[in-house]
């Protein structure tokens, strides 16, 4: 591994297996040509042409959420989405948006509509020392199971804003107080475009940093987590340089973090590649 | 104006205007169509096609930069290229690799070959207090001259490193001593592709951070920049956005060192294009 491969294999989207689906014209996503052609039979819902992929089902964000669940009811049973997650993201041409449709979280990767996340990178320092907090996932996550992760992780659901994601999460998943993480500084954005088993991720994490004090320590609440610990920069830093330890995209929100805190060197010779590989330009 | 303007005004760049520079089948530069078409009749140096232009100068990196240099000195006389600057750039396929020729940085954005340079962000605490140390540029300076610009800048010259580079420029343009620059941190880099009149403007800037004490002040000796001030972040944020005061590139510079530093709130309506826009992926 290298940190190029983490980068690439997050960014291995080639837009030649891939059509729009858009919205009065608008993208809203991103279908492979195998997933547009499984939705030919709900013409009611979809037009198919060979270029792209229109939603045609008419009425309110609630009739129209309401149309794509039934056609994701038999994309679930013929397996080409994996299962409901009972979890709905906005989905709209851009970010601020209003909303097109309400789209259950399994199904996201499938039509490869934009999907937002919050991700917090938790540090502390000891004199020179700097330290990240790392949590170990559940065995039980669907996505990514037993991998390292950021303190906090976590997708914004629909109707919900960033910072109160953020604060959401930071309670359930590490039991940090809104006293502590108001302290938390947004620090950007990671953006990825990624081809897997079931479609598109097309990916935003919006990225924010802590320095928690001394006392403090994050306790998981949601079982998410199984395990907590700190470890220094350097080791997490030769960890998503050598291994796969990490979940794939928080090789990159890791990587961000060591370029934005000087934590890289300019005459390293993947610099350049980490600078320039982990905030692909939104389209 | 808009943050996004200046993002989109470097990333101006149209595929479709432009055919590559290549050697020995290695992109090494960005001709846009007219450009190459003026390499005609140096059919001993060049082969154009109509998909690409070839270097076909045969020697080692002297004779082939001697060769060109023929070239430059026609273009120079028939207006193609301004004047010589009498400073060489390494031209590469990536950076780190060995040159395949050295260019005068007069010429650089007609063959569209990339150019290095590492910009400092000065700044200085006070409280809660953010101040950013802004230079005026020379009303003498070819390129964007009366413009604002970071506290030091410059380009990497052919055989220089990225930390001597800087060392040496913040030397001549602030008066910053070895033992203070030392303390600069290595950021990241900005990264965009721009069309001007002249040709292509394939640009990575390596980004550095420096907080200065409240001792210093610094001092111009080259002549590049006519006067110093500290600013507020806040009003520097304030011109990027509403004004053209800066540098076109500086504004980028900036922007990226306000999404570093937590400067720009997650919920600024420009905030995602700025967080996606500063780091266009190198090809």
């Amino acid at each position: 591994m290298s940190f190029r491969d983490h980068i690439a294999s997050c960014n291995n989207y080639d837009p030649a297996r891939v059509v729009p689906l858009t919205a009065g014209g608008a993208r809203i996503g991103l279908l492979r040509r195998d997933n547009a052609a499984a939705l030919q039979r709900f013409s009611d819902v979809f037009a198919v042409g060979s270029d792209g992929v229109e939603l045609v089902a008419s009425g309110d964000v609630t009739a129209v959420s309401r149309a794509i669940d039934g056609v994701v009811d038999v994309l679930v049973a013929d397996g080409c989405v994996p299962k409901w997650r009972n979890e709905t993201f906005d989905v709209a041409p851009r970010w601020g948006m209003p909303p097109v449709f309400r789209l259950d979280r399994g199904a996201v990767p499938f039509f490869g509509t934009r999907a937002y996340g919050v991700h917090l990178n938790g540090y502390a320092r000891e004199g020179d020392t700097l330290r990240l907090w790392v949590g170990r996932r559940s065995p039980a996550k669907q996505i990514a199971p037993n991998k390292l992760d950021n303190l906090v992780a976590g997708g914004i659901g629909n109707g919900h804003g960033i910072d109160e994601t953020l604060v959401k999460e930071a309670e359930e998943e590490a039991s940090i107080p809104p006293g502590l993480i108001k302290h938390a500084v947004p620090a950007g954005a990671v953006s990825y475009r990624m081809e897997t088993r079931l479609g598109i991720r097309d990916d935003v994490l919006f990225v924010y940093d802590l320095e928690t004090p001394a006392d403090f320590a994050p306790e998981n609440r949601d079982g998410e987590i199984v395990h907590f610990e700190l470890m220094t920069a350097s080791e997490v830093l030769q960890r998503v340089r050598a291994t796969s330890d990490f979940k794939f995209n928080v090789n990159l929100v890791i990587l961000d973090f060591a370029v934005r805190h000087g934590l890289l060197r300019s005459d390293d010779p993947e610099y350049l590649d980490v600078a320039t590989g982990l905030h692909r330009p939104l389209d």
